[in-house]
């Protein structure tokens, strides 16, 4: 990378794909990549950008001349440039703005206005709208102009004069159409639309039931505010995976790999220091049966299988129960029925796992009654576990909060709790003839 | 629904979209169904299969008379029939196989031959190839022909006379290429393929880089054998995030929510009936420690506490480490400089968390040597646990595991045993100041 041979290098770096130039930019030292930003017009770096993960670019930005930076901005396909900017704190989001294309700014101060995670947030304002009186004709002459602009041509939405979306049009049917036919002959007026308020994971679902490609995203009028497109859904999906699964394990969402040890310890601190409380509070109910213990210690050993095994099967019908509610497979009535399942499902593991218990325990310790109380209390306690896994997301989705919240270390701790209780409950009622 | 009314019937049907026709007939008893059968050609409810879960198709196919069964799977996109015959028995896709159209058959004989998840099996083989040669004009005509059939036609694939690709062209390029130039002057050389034999998530991946509509599957001779669609790779991100989901909470995967109790719990047992003999061993541990524990059974009651908060810890950085493997984003030597992360990460949370215990127990208990065990039992036991979290899955990785098989009850029991061996171990070795 010579200083010298701008024309070389522009000639083999415009030749990558962006991907690959994005992979590039990003290994060179800092006082390279201010070369670049030099050797590269703003609508090329805005493709590299595009290509990247958002949160890196924050750093590059930074690294620019602001004229630059502002450039770049108004190059980005406008979703794009508003989930840059939501990123930034809101001074930083108005500097950026004054920096911006006039015409530019407006659209992404209007852009930002929507809610994190809801339609209006990731749609694009880039589309073309065609009106159901144009022929076949004109349309195939606007898409030669406006083609290189748009982001999705592949389905082209129609509006009337009062914008109002009346019908979808894939260039698929332009394509087999007469040239002089009548836009309203040719389209579907079954046009499925979401609302700028609705949640990206709702608007993800959409797309997988009907393999969308593209959705419009329409106001309270049924106005064409706006599109989105399967590239965003498909980030979308990932990032709510992600999130599921991290709420899952308990690591608070956005855990980055470049984080350092402090960020990170951070982001999973909160989670433990929960636990943490929640772990002495059990130890205070263990407390409550310390003369037990004193009298029988044989029984401290089987604390943590007793715990591990109910705390598991909570987050075994946790899982099924969340992902179940994230695709919406139980229906109205479904969700009694699904706890019933579960409490069939808790009776039946939970009698496989006691009576499994029961014989070994009665086998290693030659005492059938030590082997009974850890085989009924673990049945007991696999019953509530399953049924508490399964009842506390569908409770937490009727009260309208994200299932996924109930996380895993919350449930195995709450089944933790309840079975050493009824452990130890049992283990007290029983004591004259475990003694 | 009224037998005589065919007509009516078919009209108010057909006017609604796939995805509802689907919901309409799955509410259905099945002698209603038997009569839709028969009101509908086998296109119109191959389209309606098309739009649901494959699963549920099954039952529908064994209800349907043979030859209409055969005629339905020949209509189907050549991907959806060979993912639905893969649900099947050897046998019984033989002899779907001798139902059907032979051209049909024979393709998706070849398709069957790939192994589950790979390019290969996601792929479908209806696609429309250019040559180089010829002219915008003729794929202009071309494409009205052939348009309603293909299952993509935004991205059209170039090849030579050898059938190798080439180049690939936009239908938003064709659009805005003069009518009389060569596909050779307006295609894009720069053409990233994938191989059959390629694992989904890895295409997956290489969709979301790139923003990809659709991709071109190759053999070893870079011959063009099919293509894989962005609709699929949405369904695989989906299929692949849930698989995580479940192995993380330890279920079988592919636990659906029409299961009775019985399948349920059959797919949960493998991992319950692991845990209780990991419990059992760990409860063997605890047994060498009896004599500790009848000299101080206030030890017992913070079994709990501290195996849950190791267990929980190691789940963490499990998460983190899976999703981080998954994503790509360690490079090679990313991956030890990613356990010194954990390391420091293990050290700062065991560290603060051992400190508030130690307070909080010394102000409990009044006792202080009692605080100290458990804090500095804590502090060790949470580095091992997150240092075992991160290393389990990459080790797995190294040795072309999937590192998502270390799944959350594993890691949590390894991580119960080892923290309980710290704190007994240090109980014992400080019996003589806990007396």
């Amino acid at each position: 990378l010579e200083e010298d041979d701008i024309k070389g290098f522009r000639e083999d770096f415009l030749d990558m794909h962006t991907y690959e130039q994005a992979s590039f930019f990003r290994e060179q030292p800092v006082e390279l990549r201010r070369w670049i930003y030099g050797y590269l017009s703003p609508a090329e770096f805005a493709e590299i950008i595009e290509s990247m993960d958002f949160e890196e670019t924050l750093e590059y930005f930074t690294e620019m001349d602001p004229q630059y930076s502002g450039a770049i901005m108004t190059e980005l396909p406008v979703d794009d440039a508003v989930d840059i900017l939501s990123l930034l704190e809101k001074d930083e989001v108005a500097s950026f703005l004054t920096l911006m294309d006039q015409e530019s700014a407006e659209e992404i101060k209007l852009l930002l206005n929507y809610e994190e995670k809801t339609a209006g947030s990731i749609m694009t304002t880039e589309f073309i709208a065609l009106y159901d009186t144009q022929t076949v004709e004109q349309v195939m002459k606007l898409l030669k102009e406006e083609a290189p602009d748009a982001e999705m041509i592949y389905y082209l939405y129609v509006v009337d004069e009062a914008k109002k979306i009346v019908g979808v049009l894939s260039i698929r049917d332009l394509i087999v159409s007469d040239y002089d036919a009548l836009i309203k002959d040719v389209m579907s007026e079954w046009v499925i639309t979401v609302s700028a308020g609705k949640n990206q994971e709702e608007v993800a679902q959409l797309f997988m039931d009907y393999d969308f490609l593209a959705v419009p995203v329409v106001d309270f009028q049924n106005h064409l505010i706006g599109i989105i497109t399967v590239d965003d859904i498909l980030d979308v999906v990932d990032e709510e995976a992600s999130e599921d699964y991290s709420k899952l394990a308990g690591v608070a969402d956005g855990e980055h790999h470049t984080d350092t040890p402090f960020e990170a310890a951070k982001k999973r601190l909160p989670w433990l220091i929960i636990l943490l409380f929640l772990g002495l509070f059990t130890a205070s109910l263990i407390g409550q049966f310390e003369e037990t213990l004193e009298q029988v210690a044989v029984l401290a050993i089987f604390i943590p299988l007793i715990a591990g095994m109910a705390g598991n099967t909570g987050t075994q019908s946790l899982a099924v129960a969340v992902r179940g509610l994230a695709t919406g497979n139980f229906g109205k009535q479904g969700k009694f029925k699904w706890l019933l399942r579960e409490l069939g499902t808790g009776m039946i593991t939970g009698g496989v796992s006691g009576v499994i218990l029961a014989i070994v325990i009665f086998i290693w310790q030659q005492n059938l009654v030590l082997g009974l109380l850890v085989g009924v209390s673990i049945f007991a306690s696999l019953i509530v576990a399953t049924i508490a896994g399964a009842f506390i997301p569908i409770l937490m989705d009727r009260l309208k909060i994200d299932p996924a919240v109930a996380s895993g270390p919350f449930i195995t701790t709450l089944n933790d709790i309840t079975s050493i209780l009824i452990y130890f409950g049992m283990a007290t009622s029983f004591m004259s003839y475990l003694v």
